[in-house]
């Protein structure tokens, strides 16, 4: 099987792809060529003879796209995106990477014609959604979202639907929950600081809290996100229908709670770390964006979730001394 | 008031142009300037001295957009569209003209900069909506399009709220119920026939009706649909908030209430002129689209729908008459 992963280079990008060229199978089938594609080359090595390809290059070029088609891999994981804070600060690029750049790997594809049918997984994001909320959101919720990055989301799933109903490729969207504790570097999400207050105090540095302790929000870890991943690439798409795009499960906790478990698991001393700057944009965006879900589709199909945050922060623990060491 | 009519040779383009021509006024105030603007140039003529300016082009070009934009109407109607039947059958001239045609103007808005900010009506369409449905379509029922022309609607609507909250310009998008009885001849919209088995027949004529006496449908008649286009123009948006797009009001009939209904107005000769002969792809598209209405926004802000669908068969009858008289 070959696999290309667009997006290689990203937080979710890279453990996809360290999970696959470490494993060299999905789904009972061997994964042969691996291209990981990113605006800046992918820090990978190819483990147990996987032909590893790293390529950069921008999805806004359609040309670039179409090159990485042409080799026609099997499955495609588009996770390439401008996220909320960029996309909301420069209206251009969020349209023309997060749109454009999705209409073109979906274009490319249809350019080859219909022997080709690749499994396309696309991540979206509950950014779909905008107030006024649901308690629980349910899978027939309205889709309204209230900012750039969810109406560029949004329609990136409403174009794979339609390709896929088109019989063009074999499409699945998943809306990931806030990844959390998002390893590495904070990135220009708005959502940043919901991983920010728990790893740097974690690291011994301070965080920025700009939004009230009573914000509640819908998480899952990156481990969960990669399950979500292999379980789009290799599940049976037809109990989906016509629609493709689904919410994922997660935990719905509120910044209260995420800092008392921190507390539970790194002492008071840590949680202290943690500096209230509130911050008018950011809480507004914030506001925009779902609490909570009962994501009954995605579970029914075999998706699963974290079952508890404690988990989550352990785990993250675990990985960065994993890094460190 | 100068104001740009994008789709003026069209059924409804047509009826409002000519009536916008005809008043010279519009919410008080005067209409100085009308614009009409289509792939073929709209066969109107001034009155009352509105400058009317004619012209012929095709939205899904970037600079024809922008030419029409360089003169900066106030209001924008934007009723050019590639309609369901053929945005199905024709992928990329569906999506060319109803999505980058859309895109283009909105850009082309964008482009003026921020001294400009025009009201901007756009005419979506119930196809946005997919089944499986609500017995009557609330106002927060998902938005989940089964064709491409539903699709493509849509992700403009979506564009339009998007550029709205970031204020480009003034949008109000109205999801027009299936308008009849449509004047003048057949289009390729795969719900012709529903005007088709009431216009044919009263002017002497086979209709074809390829779908089951039983399939209900939801119908505005020309006269509402300008009132629609007329209220969109000149109220206040300030109550929509972020969405901006709502169901019209409208009537839900059976095919078997409307030929009744055409047989107490017109008499039995004229609906045996109507010959089943089911189609299953216009059965299908039509299987997708929703049924009935709760359209309780669109109603709290003063939109106005028919009272009964016999008054629309006599307009219509009295309309052909002042059209051959
Ligand atoms: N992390 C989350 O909490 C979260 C939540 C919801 C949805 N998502 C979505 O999941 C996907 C992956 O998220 P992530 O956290 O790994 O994001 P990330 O920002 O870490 O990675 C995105 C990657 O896309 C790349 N990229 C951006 N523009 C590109 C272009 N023009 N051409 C090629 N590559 C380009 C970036 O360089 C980056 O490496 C994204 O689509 C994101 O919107 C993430
Ligand atoms: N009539 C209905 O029942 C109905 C229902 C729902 C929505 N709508 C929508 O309302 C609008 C008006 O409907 P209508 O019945 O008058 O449609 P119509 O087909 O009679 O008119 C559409 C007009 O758009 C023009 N057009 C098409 N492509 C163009 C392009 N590239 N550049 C410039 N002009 C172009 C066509 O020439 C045509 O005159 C459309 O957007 C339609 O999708 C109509």
């Amino acid at each position: 099987m070959k696999v290309l992963v667009i997006g290689a280079a990203g937080m979710v990008g890279r453990i996809l792809s360290e999970h696959l060229l470490h494993t060299a199978e999905l789904g009972g089938k061997p994964v042969t060529q691996l291209t990981a594609f990113d605006v800046v080359p992918a820090e990978l090595t190819s483990e147990n003879g996987v032909a590893l390809q790293i390529k950069a290059g921008d999805i806004a070029d359609r040309d670039t796209v179409d090159g990485l088609i042409a080799d026609k891999p099997d499955l495609i994981f588009h996770l390439a995106a401008i996220v909320s804070g960029e996309a909301e600060a420069d209206f251009d690029k969020g349209y023309r990477i997060n749109l454009d750049g999705t209409r073109h790997l979906f274009e490319a594809i249809r350019a080859q014609g219909s022997g080709y049918h690749p499994r396309v997984v696309y991540t979206s994001s509950v950014a779909v959604f905008g107030a006024p909320f649901e308690d629980k959101i349910t899978d027939t919720f309205i889709t309204a979202p209230m900012t750039s990055y969810g109406t560029q989301k949004m329609i990136g799933e409403l174009l794979l639907n339609d390709y896929s109903r088109k019989g063009i490729f074999d499409g699945i969207g998943i809306r990931l929950p806030t990844i959390t504790v998002r390893p590495g570097k904070p990135n220009k999400a708005a959502s940043g600081f919901f991983s920010g207050i728990i790893r740097e105090p974690l690291a011994g540095q301070e965080a920025i809290l700009p939004v009230e302790d009573d914000v509640r929000h819908w998480f899952a870890s990156p481990a969960a996100a990669l399950g979500f991943l292999l379980h789009a690439a290799t599940m049976d798409t037809a109990p989906l229908g016509a629609r493709r795009c689904l919410n994922m499960p997660g935990l719905s906790l509120t910044i209260a709670e995420v800092l008392e478990t921190l507390r539970k698991v790194a002492g008071d001393e840590v949680v202290a770390r943690v500096k209230r700057v509130p911050d008018p944009t950011i809480r507004q965006i914030v506001a925009g964006w779902p609490r909570d879900f009962a994501p009954d589709r995605a579970i029914s199909v075999g998706f699963t979730a974290d079952t508890d945050f404690e988990s989550i922060i352990r785990a993250h623990i675990r990985d960065s001394e994993d890094v460190k060491g």
